[in-house]
C-alpha cells in the first residue's frame, strides 16, 4: 500500500485523528490518539521543566498593529493569517489575528518584565493551538489549518554567548525528545532563504518518511537582537549600561505524533514506542469450556502484577482471540500476553512482540522481570530499525564542478534512492537557483559522520 | 483593603496572571499561576479519567451554519461570538466562529460515531480555550474574552435513566474536585430563565467571594434529547428500534483558580491549598558568621529528605530572612521551615504555618512525619475555615405572602449579611419579576440542610 494511503487509513482505523470535520485542515484528536499525544508532550514538558523552562499561557489573539511590528516577521506570515473582524455583530476597531506563532505576543509582554540583568535569563514555553490559512494541500497532523499542539519555547539572555549556549541546550533537549519517542532525525542549518522570518539563523530537525520525503519536525531559531530591537527589550547590564537582550525560540508540533506513527508502522498497522503507548501490554485469555474460571482468575492476577509498572489492558470481550490479535496489532500495542489452560498447567505464559512478531514463552513465576527485559529489547529494536531505515535513505554523492552534471546526478539519486542526498559543501551551488535545477529543496548545511554537506531532499 | 482591589493586586504581586496585554479580557498565565492551574487541572483530569471519561481535542473554529443549527443554543451566544472572516487577504466563503463552547462541534462529530447502542455511552472531555465577546466589565480569570482553560465534558447515553445517572456522577465528581482544591460551594438547580441555552435543566455550583457576592464556578446540564434531535444523533436500540441519544455536558473554567485564590487569601497574600501549591514547603537557612556551612549542609540534607514527598524550595538568596518570609507568605506557600545554628545544636527545626501563623518546634530526627502531620492539619483547617466562611454568608428567612414585604426583607438581609439568602420555596415568587423587586439574582432551587429553598444573591 502506498504510504500516504496507509497513513490516512491508520489514523482512522486506529482511532488517532478524525478528519471528517467540515473545515479543511481541522480535525479531532480521538481518545487513543490523544493519549499518544499526552504521553509524548509529558516527556517534552519534563525535559523542559528539568532544564529550567517555565510553562505559561499567552493569549491566542494578536492585534494587527502588534503582529505587524516586526516587518520581516509579518511578511513571512501575512498571507496565512486568519483575521477576526467582528465581535457579535459589531465590527472590531482593530482586527485580531489568530496566532500563527507567539513571538510578537510574548515579546510585547517581556518588555514589561525585563528591566535589569537579574531578570535574565527568561526561559518560557507554552503548549497551544496555532493557526495558518494554508492554501496548499492539507494533511492530518502534518499540514493543518489549526495546529492543535504547538509547543513553543522563547528565551531571552543578557549576552550573545548565553544565547548561543541556549541554542545548544535546545538542540540537546530536542535530540533527547525525539530519541525517547523513537523518531530518528537529521539536523541542518537552514539556508538564508528558508530561515524563520526575523531570525539570524534556523537549525532544523528533519526525519524521513517511508515514501522517502523529508518532514521538518522541529526548529530552533537564534533570533539575535532582531526582535529585541523592535520590541525595545532593553535591560541594564551589570556595568550599568543599556543593551538589548539576545533571544532564541524553538518549536515542536503535532508532526512529532505524525512522525512516530509514520516511521514505525507496518502493513498490520501501528507499532508504538513503549513510552508513549496508551496500552503497553494487552492480556488475552484463551478460554476453553470448563476452564474459563481458572484462566480468568490467573489472568486477573497477572493484570494486577503488571499494572504496578505498565499500562495494561485485559481484553475480556466475548469474541475470538484471533480478532483480538488483529485489533491490538492494528493499534500497535507493544506486547501481547496470551494465557490458556495449558500455559497455566505448565507455569508459562506466551508473550508476542508487536515489532518482530516473535513469540516468547516465559516462566509465569518470573513474569514481571521477563516483561521488563522484553520491553527493553523492544525499545532498542525500534530505535535500531528506525536508525537503519533513515540511514538507508541518506546518500552521499561526490561534488562535480559542472553544475548541470551535478544536478543531473542528484536528480537521478533522488529518483533512485529518494530521501536525503548529501553533496560536499561548495558555495557555488548553495543558492535557490540550485533548488530549481534539481527540482527539490535544499535542507541546508548538515554535518554527517563528521563531514560538512549541503543536504537536499524532496520535502513534505 | 477592598476585595476586588486585593484580588487584582495579588494576581500581579504573586505572579499569577498579567493583564497588561493590549486586548481587553485577554491576559497571561505567569509561571507561578500556571503551576497552580496545572496541578488543579491534573486533579480534575484524574477524576474524569477514573470515571471512564476519554480526553480528546476538537477544532476551535466552528462554521456559521453549524453553530446556527440549534436555534435556541445560538440565540444564547450570538451577540458574544467572535467571527473570523478572512484568511490572509481572502474573504472566507463561510464565516468561522471562535468556539464559545463545543456542543455543536462535538455533536456534529458524534453523528459520525454513534450508530448502535453498543457505541454508547460516550463520555468525552477536553481542556481548551474558548471565547466570548464580553461587553460587560471583564475581570482576570473571572470574566475573560479568552477563557484560557475550559474543561468541558460531553456525554451521550442510550436511555434517560443512564443520562440522569450521569448528571449525578458529574455532580459527585465536581464536589470531589472542589473539595480537593478547597473551594466551598452551594449547588442550585437554575431557574428556567437562566438555564443553559438548549438544555432541559442546569445544575450549578456557586461559591461566595469575600465581598459576599456569589460566583458560578461549575455547571452541569441535562440536555435531554434536544441537541440529539437537531444533530440527528439516532442509534439502533437493543430491540432494533431507532431512538435519539440522551446527552449531558458539564464545565469548569479558570474561575476554579480565581476562586481558590479568593476564598483563602488574607491581608498578607495568598494561602494556597497544599495539593495545588507550586511550592508546598520553603526552606530558609538562618545564617550566622562562621556557621554558614553547618547550616547549609543540614538544610540541603533536609531538602533532600522532604523532596521525596513534597514540592520543596530552598531559598538561598543573599537577602535578609525577613524579606524571604514576606515573599513566601505573599505567594501562599503552606509551610516554611527555618533552620539556624541554635536549632541544629538542639536537634530542632521551626515550622511556620501560612494559614494560622502558628510556629511549631519539631524534632529534626523525625521531621518527615512531623511535616506530614502538620500538612494534614493545614488541609483540614483550610477546609473548615472555608466552610465556616461560606456558612456565615448564608441566611435563611421566613416566607411572607406579601411579596413587597418579603422583597424588602430580602433586600435588607442582602445589605446586612450579603451572600446567599434562602427563602422557603413558593411558586408565586419563583420568576424573573422577583429578581427586579429584590435587585438581585435568583440562583435557583437549593437544598440546604435538608430543606428546599429559593436561593437569591448578588452575583459576579
Amino acid at each position: 500500500m502506498e504510504f500516504s494511503e496507509w497513513y490516512s487509513d491508520i489514523l482512522e482505523k486506529a482511532g488517532i485523528y478524525d478528519l471528517r470535520y467540515p473545515i479543511k485542515g481541522c480535525g479531532v484528536y480521538l481518545p487513543y490518539g490523544f493519549k499518544i499525544r499526552r504521553y509524548s508532550f509529558e516527556i517534552l514538558r519534563k525535559l523542559l521543566d528539568e532544564t529550567g523552562h517555565d510553562e505559561t499561557l499567552f493569549p491566542m489573539l494578536i492585534p494587527e498593529n502588534l503582529l505587524a511590528k516586526e516587518g520581516e516577521h509579518i511578511k513571512g506570515f501575512e498571507d496565512e493569517v486568519f483575521w477576526v473582524t467582528h465581535g457579535g455583530k459589531t465590527p472590531l476597531e482593530v482586527k485580531l489575528a489568530l496566532r500563527p506563532t507567539s513571538e510578537t505576543t510574548m515579546y510585547y509582554m517581556m518588555k514589561q518584565w525585563i528591566k535589569v540583568h537579574t531578570d535574565l535569563p527568561l526561559k518560557l514555553y507554552q503548549v497551544v493551538n496555532t493557526f495558518r490559512y494554508e492554501t496548499k494541500h492539507t494533511r492530518p497532523l502534518i499540514r493543518l489549518r489549526e495546529i492543535m499542539s504547538f509547543k513553543e519555547a522563547h528565551t531571552a539572555h543578557a549576552t550573545k554567548k548565553e544565547c548561543d549556549a541556549q541554542i545548544e541546550e535546545a538542540l540537546t533537549l530536542y535530540k533527547a525528545f525525539f530519541d525517547e519517542i523513537g523518531v530518528p532525525y537529521v539536523i541542518s542549518k537552514r539556508p538564508e532563504w528558508d530561515k524563520f522570518p526575523g531570525a539570524d539563523y534556523t537549525m532544523a530537525f528533519d526525519t524521513i518518511y517511508p515514501d522517502g520525503k523529508t518532514m521538518q519536525i522541529g526548529t530552533v531559531h537564534n533570533l539575535g537582537q532582531n526582535f529585541a530591537k523592535t520590541f525595545e527589550l532593553e535591560f541594564e547590564t551589570p556595568d550599568g549600561e543599556k543593551d538589548f537582550v539576545y533571544q532564541t525560540c524553538y518549536g515542536i508540533s503535532d508532526r512529532a505524533i505524525a512522525s512516530l506513527i509514520s516511521v514505525h508502522g507496518d502493513e498490520k498497522g501501528l507499532v508504538i514506542p513503549v513510552d508513549v503507548a496508551p496500552i503497553q501490554i494487552v492480556l488475552i485469555p484463551l478460554l476453553f469450556k470448563g476452564k474459563e474460571e481458572i484462566v480468568m482468575d490467573k489472568i486477573k492476577e497477572l493484570n494486577k502484577t503488571l499494572k504496578s509498572e505498565f499500562r495494561v489492558h485485559l481484553d475480556d470481550r466475548d469474541i475470538r482471540p484471533g480478532r483480538k490479535y488483529n485489533d491490538w496489532e492494528l493499534k500497535g500495542v507493544p506486547l501481547r500476553i496470551e494465557l490458556g489452560p495449558r500455559d497455566i498447567e505448565n507455569g508459562h505464559a506466551l508473550i508476542v512482540r508487536r515489532d518482530t512478531g516473535e513469540k516468547i514463552t516465559v516462566e509465569y513465576s518470573n513474569i514481571l522481570e521477563e516483561v521488563e527485559k522484553i520491553v527493553s529489547m523492544y525499545k532498542d529494536n525500534l530505535k535500531i530499525k528506525a536508525e537503519e531505515k533513515i540511514k538507508s535513505f541518506i546518500t552521499a554523492v561526490d561534488f562535480e564542478s559542472d553544475v548541470n552534471a551535478l544536478s543531473e546526478k542528484v536528480k537521478a539519486e533522488l529518483l533512485e534512492n529518494k530521501g536525503i542526498i548529501l553533496i560536499p559543501f561548495d558555495e557555488s551551488i548553495y543558492n535557490e537557483k540550485f533548488e530549481e535545477l534539481i527540482d527539490a529543496s535544499v535542507l541546508g548545511l548538515t554535518t554527517y559522520e563528521g563531514k560538512e554537506y549541503i543536504s537536499v531532499a524532496r520535502t513534505y
